[in-house]
């Protein structure tokens, strides 16, 4: 194990994420608020301790699988830590975990809540709050990668941990211009909704805040009934369309600028995103359309929620916890889909399920005929037999995580509905659930191990279960292992 | 695709059946009751469709895997459609498709009923609807092949489709003694159950439905109120008891006969079946003990409910349904997990649970050390690549399988928790689930269409998913195939 290396990633971590606290700080400045001094005390703590860990390079830069798995899941744990004591030194959240919790759900793009009453809380904390989606959408070791000086192809291991999908294309043969190139469109993209929510006559402030919830396809909102609060159809519309970009997978956006169009137009993940989309919203709409006064209503709202949650954001327009059985059980299913490989959004993933899918039918197409030849392709090429085995695991040790997590979370007493669809909002980093913790619902019932649980849950799903679940296995931390095993 | 040696196996099932059908009849005539043209009417089709089909041997007795995955599925629904016709004649069940549920509820010893008052219906047709569960619990197709003049190995192709479980060992090396010795077993254990509840004073028609329900892990009782209704704990513990026996290993009591004890006291399978059964039983006993007078009644409750829902059976003592969460959702994982491989048990099978815990751990491990040499062993032996692929695909096509049969029942209108556990209590075979499906409940409030996918998942659940696909698969049936693909 390099522990000086992993150190110094950590180390520059911190200083990245002292300089993001920079922007909540002008607002905080602009709007002339008492809670200074929270961002002030965490950004010296950030600086101290980023410059401690991060200013020399170890002559060492080597990094391996398991130093990369290691550095994801710690880094994002400590920015966690960081990033919560604004809102505990500030007093807005007094609990330390609930902070904690807060500020997870913000960087792992989940949007659960643990507040009651969003509409108190300072301007200046309810813009980090918001900003931690779209700094953790992208991934944060992206964003340190394509500002750290390292000259190999070993930053492949950071980035392969923390972008999810089963797979990471080379978009450029040089890693730094990749996380660069992404990082360019997530943000002109985010400018993009922040004007046309403008044009629409919403507040800066409100399209700044919702831009960073949607492209980080996060969820939190600062109005307690999200973004059905305007009653506004086009902001619904500009939302629900733009979630749905940020839930496909950036390498197409890159194809496009590239004038690749081929490549994007017959991308299967990308038809099976988009049909599934379409398949949910005609079911949705039928099944709720008694509830509205016409058929354009209910696909209004059936789209604006398929959207938000198959990209597991998490904005709601409409409290779907008092939808018929069918919807709801559509929207929990969509919950575990998730968006495309390579976006923000979290879940399963469409490339996972597909892979599933096709592996699962070659294989029962064996069952029958043994000795015929059968190849399992995705987007036109064969798949590795590699690429199938680690989806089965991923389903596998999943499946596994879910049922320990709730098993665990329904000590709480809750009833089954809602430990059920937590557990499945933190672990696939959507928000809202149903019942307690439904869209006009939060997490602040459930005890401070609960809330830790579930942490965990959501850092779980949106590292996609293997970084966090190495850091936890004692062999990676001897270091004798390094020599034998390296 | 061999249709003459498929018409063949089917032919001889039926004339089994109307064999067997012979016991009920002779109930009916013990108790006088007019239910008899009930089953002289089905008897007469059986033997009349089962000469037609089944006297000669073809001259081609081949049987590759698909015909024997096709036979099994066919013949397992053929049975259950005749098996239907004395509740449905005697108009005891006034519909066909739910005397088919209830038929197939029996053979695929699941358990889950549609009858609202069982305590009205005549003795001869509360024993055949019991007797179901006995003759499914051990496969009706061993019990053929037992009789069946093949003299080569193929039936293990037969015999693979039907038994549960990830693999099955070769008992003998004559496929024929095997399915005796294993039918010799599962008798002898029946009649010592009978004996037990005879000492007990339990009256004998009673003992033989409670133990053909135990004995198939099935769990149709004559009483609405089930063991519960008794009252008495020596009932409940020599039932909870027989039922925990018949969710091990058959080869395990194969072993005992040869004085193999080391094969069975260092069984993996039996050692995690048996402590999951010892951590179940502490947790709920603890979680409850507050519903209940002292310890000892705490434990004696969850005791058997937890053997009752682990081994798949559905008896109660009970109302489980008013426990707290966390017991309830203990008991649901349960029946996910279900007994062990080999036994009359459903669910996904300790041994593929245990197979998918160490392949996963091995290829997490694999990932923090990419050069470490490491085997996954079960029961001593390596396990082979293609025993731990299998095991991810049964998890993948059920998974998929039970979220598309929820998304499906959802459609009804019941509560999310009843559509869940319906299902799961379906596809596991277990029986009762919580809330309308739970153990006072019944399944009777679901449409036709709602119940024939039940019986579908029972199906599904009872043959380990494969033979059902591949007969649903268009493929299997052209003719071309077979020169092609053979």
């Amino acid at each position: 194990m390099n522990y000086r290396m992993i150190g110094f990633v950590l180390g520059r971590i911190l200083l990245a994420e002292a300089a993001l606290m920079l922007l909540p700080l002008l607002v905080t400045l602009l709007y002339g608020e008492s809670t200074l001094p929270a961002f002030l005390l965490p950004m010296a703590l950030l600086v101290l301790s980023g410059c401690a860990l991060g200013i020399k390079p170890p002559k060492d830069t080597t990094i391996y699988a398991r130093e990369g798995l290691a550095v994801v899941a710690l880094s994002w744990i400590v920015m966690s830590l960081f990033g919560a004591l604004p809102f505990y030194l500030s007093g807005a959240i007094p609990s330390f975990i609930d902070s904690f919790f807060e500020t997870v759900s913000g960087f792992t793009t989940t949007g659960a809540s643990i507040l009651t009453d969003v509409e108190t809380m300072e301007r200046g904390l309810l813009f980090w709050r918001s900003f931690t989606h779209w700094v953790g959408g992208m991934g944060v070791l992206v964003f340190v990668m394509a500002i750290l000086p390292m000259t190999d192809g070993r930053g492949m291991h950071l980035m392969r941990a923390e972008v999810p999908g089963p797979s990471v294309g080379k978009l450029s043969s040089k890693i730094r211009d990749t996380a660069k190139t992404l990082y360019a469109i997530y943000l002109v993209m985010t400018v993009l909704q922040v004007a046309l929510l403008l044009l629409g006559g919403m507040p800066l402030f409100d399209a700044l805040i919702h831009s960073f919830g949607t492209a980080g396809t996060g969820g939190f909102s600062h109005l307690s009934l999200s973004i059905g609060a305007y009653n506004n159809p086009y902001f619904e519309i500009v939302i629900a369309v733009f979630m749905l970009l940020f839930g496909i997978n950036f390498n197409l956006y890159y194809f496009l600028l590239l004038r690749r169009f081929r490549d994007v137009f017959r991308s299967e993940e990308l038809l099976v995103y988009l049909g599934v989309v379409a398949v949910s919203v005609a079911a949705i709409a039928a099944n709720i359309s008694h509830l509205y006064g016409t058929v354009s209503e209910a696909l209004r709202h059936a789209f604006f929620q398929v959207s938000s949650i198959i990209t597991t954001t998490g904005f709601a327009t409409v409290n779907f916890n008092l939808w018929p059985t069918f919807s709801k059980a559509v929207l929990v299913a969509l919950m575990f889909f998730g968006g495309c490989a390579g976006s923000t959004a979290g879940g399963l993933k469409i490339a996972r399920i597909v892979i599933l899918l096709k592996s699962s039918f070659r294989d029962l197409q064996r069952m029958i005929h043994p000795h015929a030849v059968t190849v399992v392709r995705l987007e036109g090429k064969p798949l590795e037999d590699k690429t199938v085995r680690g989806a089965y695991l991923y389903l596998s040790v999943f499946v596994m995580l879910f049922a320990v997590s709730a098993l665990l979370l329904s000590l709480e007493h809750f009833d089954l509905v809602t430990t059920f669809t937590a557990v499945a909002a933190c672990i696939n980093n959507v928000g809202p659930g149903l019942e307690l913790v439904g869209p006009v619902g939060s997490f602040s019932e459930f005890s401070q191990a609960g809330k830790l649980l579930l942490s965990f849950d959501m850092l779980l799903g949106r590292l996609e279960i293997f970084p966090m679940l190495v850091v936890c296995a004692p062999s990676i931390w001897a270091r004798k292992r390094r020599k034998a095993g390296a």
